[in-house]
């Protein structure tokens, strides 16, 4: 059952790429962990590791066996028409916790995170360079917003795979899109707009 | 160093019930475990257990050395002006998180229930009886409105308190409502109104 298309000495050398990245991730988080000092670690050059993983968000993805990059979503994000960003970015985190074999890595992150200080800093990181800061950027709006749409989204996320609390577990996808897609959208549209609940 | 006010037998009874009142909590969840059970572990009446702790909820709180039962803010939300009533349950969340020795025995809840499946139980009733219910039914909602600004505070809590994301452990505690209050506005107003971020 060998992988196609790779010689047999490639698993090898992954495996030791995402063993190094591990660790180097765990013991100097994210920013502090380099790819040169992951290669070296893990004996090969730094090319070779870029071939095989791409960027160290990428790499980093791949070490805590997340389904996708995170950050990949965000350009899905980003792109549409305006008044469905909300439901775009509700919509890409729910495709990351429904994908098969999605959630088990998520939930790990999550768990390792409150209870580790080491993978909370890790963890803290990715979430700044990968999403929050690409995020906040694009739209031109204060890290702090898109920090609140991330605490609305992983709330939901600890509610309803994590603690199971019953109405958020039984809600279907179209109904946790009602209800969090403008939430989102207050965030990420300009800051200084008070959302309210009266009808457009 | 004796506690006023109190006979020396009286700390060694409290302490017995609330060591009962953990392990049954633990082990049947805030649901299955019953006062008159507890009361019965501890070698106490639960007309005494009532006497030192009330209610079931303010035991589950003391047993878990919560500050306070978060189900007494209940009261504290609903009752002020409709329009103040998001800023009203933001302050009252961030007062239990922000006081002395308030904020380690929920970061030890939130711990212990990412990675215990009987503590997440535990903490998944009690949040359901305890304020789901209750703010649910005292505002005609459905509970998945107030599932929906619970994940928004323990997501904010669990970014702010416990992953340390700078953009959140920064901010003041003005800017925290003025940002959450919205959010907690919409879950809590009617649930058919679709908020939007057009001016007033």
């Amino acid at each position: 059952m060998a992988q196609a298309g790779r010689r047999p000495g490639q698993t090898e050398t992954r495996e030791k790429i995402l063993d190094a990245a591990r660790r180097r991730f765990a013991e100097q988080g994210y920013d502090g962990a380099t790819v040169r000092a992951i290669a070296a670690d893990a004996g090969v050059n730094a090319a070779l590791l870029h071939h095989f993983f791409g960027t160290k968000q990428q790499l980093f993805a791949a070490s805590m066996n997340l389904p996708v990059d995170p950050g990949e979503l965000v350009p899905h994000i980003l792109d549409g028409p305006e008044d469905e960003i909300g439901e775009r970015l509700v919509r890409a985190f729910l495709s990351l916790w429904e994908a098969p074999d999605g959630r088990a890595p998520f939930l790990a992150m999550i768990r390792s995170a409150t209870t580790n200080d080491q993978v909370a800093t890790m963890m803290r990181q990715f979430l700044e360079r990968a999403v929050l800061a690409r995020l906040a950027e694009a739209r031109g709006i204060p890290k702090v917003r898109v920090a609140g749409v991330a605490a609305q989204m992983i709330g939901f996320a600890l509610l309803r795979y994590v603690i199971g609390l019953p109405p958020l577990v039984t809600a279907s996808e179209d109904e946790v899109v009602a209800m969090l897609a403008p939430v989102a959208r207050y965030y990420l549209t300009d800051g200084v707009h008070r959302p309210d609940t009266r009808r457009g």
